[in-house]
């Protein structure tokens, strides 16, 4: 199979699975290759040498070796679109609208929502203690991101305009991950957040990325 | 004139010299819109409705308003590709390996690079002090992914190939202002990254845009 993902062994990476959720959309069969990353395999010079922070997840399509989520997604939106959901825009304005939201969900509500993912959901997983601080301070910002996206909502289906994109495909994981803690609260206490969030979550190819 | 930046009234932002980058390299005539934030201008309903976060670029191109900086300069890389330099790459793969170190300059090199900038350059400049365990921390964090940067540099002239795109212009604005700083040591001590820093930080299109 010329498509390989790198993932982790024992509990997926919202990284991992943003990819698996392009790849669901863009129904593209895959190998998924596990590491034990308690055994450090994720630090090995062969793995280092597909993705150089020692991150997952790392990629493979034939002589191609790629790493970073949101760099993969776009591979499999650009390289593969005439299969499954289309996931490119080509008028450079709309395209552009779509980037704007893109960068938004990379360097605002991942920012948070990453880090209360860990602390709600790995944190517990690993027998870790979750710290109540880190909580409180990154849903303030969470919720100042998801008041900007309830304004955005209330005039656009999906963030990036009328269509599914990255932009929307992109939330999918922590969205998932926080959907399972207290959390939720804060997407369910905004009614186009909510329905957006429901939406997507929703999906034929989601439901099959996270049940594959 | 078609093109309006908006920018920070006393000292520049990473963020608009991202984009003003951009547009010297494409060859593009803009205003500069100069908002006085300690008047808190960049707060007004005004700007939220271009920037809903109230944050420094926000970018005008006739009817189409964006913000957030990587997304403006993909766009004028799409939207003028005939202009100044070509900063597009079609070859899906190719294109692939650029959007990689994209990634890596947000979600690397500039996480612990911006910080960098605002302890060493920004502090001083509004009359703050400096706090050296930050700066110790992200000068290690930043040594991290300059140790990458040296090995992926010493196989490929720029980070994503054979040819400047953006993938390195997104660094130019924290490059110049480290390099003001102590943290340039960190750049010098790596041979193939102090020949990369010295030579994107030489083009004609930045040189233009940092004394326009």
């Amino acid at each position: 199979m010329a498509i390989k993902l790198y993932d982790t062994l024992v509990f997926t990476s919202t990284n991992a699975l943003r990819v698996k959720a392009c790849l669901a959309e863009k129904e593209l069969d895959y190998e998924v290759v596990n590491l034990n990353t308690s055994n450090k395999e994720h630090k090995s010079p062969e793995f280092l040498s597909r993705s150089p922070f020692g991150q997952i997840p790392a990629f493979e399509d034939g002589d191609l070796k790629l790493f970073e989520s949101r760099a993969i997604t776009q591979y499999l939106a650009h390289a593969y679109p005439d299969n499954g959901t289309n996931l490119i825009i080509h008028d450079p304005k709309k395209m552009a609208i779509v980037g704007v939201w893109i960068e938004v969900e990379s360097q605002k509500f991942d920012r948070s929502g990453s880090i209360l993912a860990w602390e709600l959901v790995y944190k517990p997983k690993f027998g870790l203690t979750t710290d109540d601080v880190v909580v409180e301070e990154n849903e303030k910002k969470l919720e100042q991101v998801l008041d900007v996206y309830e304004s955005r909502l209330s005039e656009s289906k999906y963030l990036g305009g009328d269509c599914f994109t990255l932009a929307d495909l992109h939330h999918l994981p922590v969205l998932k991950f926080l959907f399972g803690t207290k959390a939720k609260r804060l997407f369910d206490a905004r009614p186009h957040v909510s329905t957006w969030a429901a939406e997507i979550q929703s999906r034929p190819a989601w439901v099959k990325a996270i049940t594959a």
